[in-house]
């Protein structure tokens, strides 16, 4: 949802190139599973790529109210929520990120793609 | 969720002036009431812009598939569903728009606004 991350620009996608799924936490909520559900069908999604980032809360205060570590298990969690649900084709990769608005830095935290299926 | 829009660039916000919340149809459902509740919350929103759009299939046989009236109407709903709940202030700005991907146009269509109340 955080308006400082522009996930085009991060991937490097062109206009209509991928679709954006946006919520308070990036979490894989049924909405979003709904969301996903339609590209599957409509639009032949081939990859998910799933990003949770650091300072949510926007006060330097709270800068490590998520740390990087917990940031890393919601990614994971996520990610193994989307593989599990039975409405998610199992030939999508998915990948999980997170991204630290501190640099523009993107982490790979974990994959689930066929070959590691 | 459609990549072909560009929320930022079509209401001409900066990097981190606005929050952005995206799904299947541009439809308030509870996770979208939960996201802008969590924007309220920690970081104070004045207004809410909702967007739907047109060709959501990309198939030029369907192009009216979801007639321009009908996302109106449809809009109109989500606005006054925005409007009604309890966890949205009733201070907060309400604008309903539908977006035309032929010529990139922007209609507003409804608003909630305390002067209207």
């Amino acid at each position: 949802m955080d308006g400082r991350l522009m996930p085009a620009t991060m991937f490097g996608f062109k206009l209509g190139q991928a679709e954006y799924i946006r919520n308070a936490g990036g979490r894989v909520t049924d909405d979003v599973i709904r969301s996903l559900f339609v590209a599957q069908e409509l639009l032949h999604t081939k990859a998910i790529l799933l990003v949770h980032h650091t300072d949510c809360i926007r006060d330097p205060n709270l800068m490590h109210w998520r740390s990087m570590e917990g940031l890393k298990e919601s990614v994971k969690e996520d990610v193994a929520k989307l593989r599990a649900s039975p409405l998610i084709n199992k030939s999508i990769e998915i990948y999980g990120f997170v991204y630290d608005v501190k640099d523009a830095s993107l982490t790979e935290v974990t994959r689930s793609v066929k070959s590691m299926a």
